[in-house]
């Protein structure tokens, strides 16, 4: 049996990064970068994100179907239901947002990540391969579901204010704002951040839905499963900051300095946060979407995103820079979750609420195909000594 | 530039659970699973485990060499140095381990990921890619130093006693054994439990280690990494939980019943765990170190399960079984665990507080080429109707 065979004889050299490497058959979504379109199962996200509630378009990730009316009331008040955190981690979160020790707060996104990781430790659960389908879907879905409720309350704790209990008898995004603000949102603000959120559960097998299924694929609870997501997600690579977008449109202040600044830019070589993404090479169809949302408010801040949107591909055939940049999810992401009246430390744990719930469908396919994610390394340091 | 063009044109495909694909290159460690052979850099693991402790070896792993005597003493007492947790985390942690509403506690492994996360939090770190080499390590080596502080806190606030504080004085091993136990613990446990641990620091690109290394290629920040680390650890096909070695043993209880116990296994098709290994074809290298330790202390319990490990093989030939079967890290894990007067809760945490070392080192490693990991799947649902 034992031979001088070396494992690596049999490696596999792949694109760097995985690039392109089909890591497992999914019948969730897809990205189609050439023709700047994405879809959840069978329908375009954007028409989605249109006309369906974040409720409706979970179910439709989990089940492989548009709900009926009847279901899709059955699957709101479900999610509804179970919208409350456990008394443990209601007692600990205050503790979360305490000042740390150099008088800085932790950051939300790692504050969500250690309460995520408390409820799931709280509710004792399984290793998914132990479980039903039924029963993982439960677990899924019952701790993504309190998570736009931990969001609201760590920021209401970091603001010196109380956290709102939810409202099971409102929807998951009308309940997320009250939570937030302590008073119901105006509807047309409930409508432009649904529309972001159904537009950001999913896209293609980013970094951090594929953290989330090698987790799952160990066969590791639900919990193991989200909180590695959240990990993921906080990366700077993976592009969920729309607040950086804002930033550059602070930055640029006034429309009279939009080509100086973005001249200024391109020739210092820096990147311009909220344009370009690694997989569309043309529109980003998020972009536009969100465009159409908030110009329904307009605004000095809309004008303002428009024409920086508008005057880049003008300025980077100036300089002959050779190539396009478009506008990504960031862009307007930044703007419209600003109308919708979110402080920009929100931005990301919200981007989170939603991208959770992409995870939780994700982890569901992938526990059905019970394969460990193990990869290789090639080992390329000095040869070792065996003594 | 819009084009027809799919995506998926230029998909990658590899085997099932990305076996045998290379996605990085490593000067950390390797394994030879046809010569039942692992190293760390290039160094014998098993020669380390038998001749080095746990700060010498963890140095090798993040700084490429072996430390002098005057290195040694200096890493060890930085480890020493950074041992205690926040007094935020020392106000949580008696939360973590109350009973659930069910009744039940916490998973010791939930409640260390939980911990973790809250921890990370408290730091404040920021994402490593905005690091240099050395604020990444010190990051890096400061929150994985707390780990067995918190794993022995855990443990004893589970058993109703006060948490000891770490002693500066005492070594990586000795420190551990003394904050569970609340006094310190014979030299033969020290050693015998320090073997386990260096042995287990590190094992090829195995699904934990790969999940560090894909949140850290995000930029994520050192917690984001180590907590999605645990995440995939805790997962039944990880592989970490020598417990149900113990479990196997216990089934058997007298020795005077083993064939009739595996031969009923083998024939219910059941898998007896503790034996086999996806990697090595041959004698897992980490058994036999480990069973030359247990073997130093003797008992009924060593007797037993060396006697199992002997009759497996002869059972298989006379059932024409077909497969060779050895024992893998698990096995005399386990064993050796107990002899060092761990309990069986214990063993997967204590498992978590080597890796978790390993996983530094190869988010060290990741970060010094900031590339995304971000792997496809290939689209089988319905084709989406485009409106």
């Amino acid at each position: 049996m034992t031979t001088s065979t070396r494992m690596d004889d049999r490696l596999i050299d792949v694109p760097r990064g995985l690039a392109n490497v089909v890591v497992t058959e999914t019948e969730l979504s897809d990205v189609r970068g050439h023709e700047g379109f994405y879809h959840y199962r069978q329908y375009p996200a954007t028409s989605l994100a249109e006309t369906r509630s974040v409720e409706d378009v979970w179910r439709l990730l989990l089940d492989g179907e548009l709900p009926t009316p009847g279901e899709s009331a059955s699957f709101r008040a479900e999610v509804a239901a179970r919208r409350g955190m456990s008394a443990a981690l209601s007692r600990i979160l205050p503790s979360l947002v305490e000042p740390t020790p150099d008088g800085t707060r932790p950051a939300p996104l790692s504050a969500l990540r250690a309460a995520l990781a408390i409820e799931g430790a709280q509710r004792g659960l399984r290793p998914i391969y132990d479980l039903s389908e039924a029963e993982r879907r439960d677990d899924l879905v019952g701790l993504a579901a309190v998570v736009p409720t931990i969001i609201a309350a760590l920021a209401r704790l970091a603001a010196g204010l109380e956290p709102v209990a939810p409202d099971p008898a409102l929807g998951y995004v009308a309940d997320y704002l009250r939570m937030i603000r302590g008073d119901e949102a105006p509807a047309e603000f409930v409508d432009a951040l649904s529309v972001y959120l159904v537009a950001a559960i999913d896209h293609g097998f980013n970094a951090s839905t594929f953290t989330s299924r090698v987790i799952a694929s160990t066969g590791a609870d639900a919990a193991a499963c989200l909180v590695g997501g959240l990990g993921a997600l906080s990366g700077p690579l993976h592009g969920g900051a729309p607040s950086r977008a804002l930033d550059t449109l602070d930055a640029i202040g006034d429309p009279s300095r939009t080509d100086e600044w973005i001249a200024g830019e391109l020739e210092a070589g820096r990147r311009i946060m909220g344009f370009g993404h690694p997989v569309y090479r043309t529109e980003d169809p998020r972009s536009a979407l969100l465009k159409r949302v908030a110009q329904r408010f307009g605004g000095p801040r809309v004008e303002l995103a428009v024409q920086v949107e508008e005057r880049i591909p003008v300025l980077l055939e100036q300089l002959k820079h050779g190539r396009a940049l478009h506008t990504n999810l960031e862009w307007y992401a930044g703007v419209v979750m600003e109308i919708a009246g979110l402080d920009r430390e929100l931005f990301t744990s919200t981007f989170a609420a939603a991208r959770v719930l992409g995870w939780t469908a994700n982890v569901l396919e992938q526990a059905r195909d019970p394969k460990i994610i193990r990869p290789s390394a090639r080992y390329v340091g000095p040869p070792p000594v065996r003594g």
